[in-house]
């Protein structure tokens, strides 16, 4: 059911700093922002051998992602995203277990261009699960 | 500098409904359990296709991830493994840019047999990075 690993995001309050500790500290490849005034977000992707790092940045005052920077100022890993290839079969086999998905459960598209949804932290283990269809 | 991501590391209090909640709910492949007392934690690990997700539960009364699920019940994301050529010519440059590596500095050997050190997270987005040597 589950695929690749696509990113696991990290909320930081301000990118800036976040970039040039994993592009000169860290010495890691970083993309130039992108803001998806949808998800309220700005983000950087960090590339790296297998996977990606997503920076998240706050957008706009209904951010989603302000509260967990009101609880954790100096950021901390927010969610992983895995790929699938049925979001929709996925979703409903999930809902089937009892599993909670977030929103209306309507895909959004994602930072990518292509669907995602969001689960449940508390039916997975405390972790924010994003599926992303590829 | 940073190679893969070996792993994602997920805290839990009970591994035994964290494993059926990837293995069961998410379909994925989970390995049998395995006891660190080095590290006070026994893990399993979540196989996906480019990565690990390592799942882990405290072991022993000194366990370092006791704190953790202290303020989070619930688990949560714990840890982000990098792998690396050379910890410790790593660990001296990270060192130089004032980056703080934890404990004495020395690589313990890790859940693959392999040497570790871990980074602060107050200097890398609130985020406890894990170096593994390869």
């Amino acid at each position: 059911m589950l695929g690749r690993i696509n990113h696991i995001a990290i909320a930081v309050s301000d990118l800036e700093p976040a970039v040039k500790t994993y592009r000169d500290v860290l010495g890691a490849e970083v993309s130039v922002p992108l803001q998806l005034p949808d998800h309220g977000v700005t983000v950087v992707f960090v590339e790296l051998a297998n996977t990606k790092v997503e920076l998240l940045e706050p957008l706009g005052e209904a951010s989603p992602i302000r509260a967990f920077l009101e609880k954790t100022p100096a950021g901390g890993m927010h969610h992983i995203c895995y790929e699938v290839d049925d979001i929709l079969a996925v979703r409903d086999r999930l809902r089937a277990t009892g599993a909670r998905v977030l929103g209306d459960g309507e895909p959004k598209i994602g930072a990518h261009g292509k669907p995602v949804l969001f689960l449940h932290p508390k039916d997975f283990c405390g972790t924010l699960i994003e599926l992303e269809q590829v």
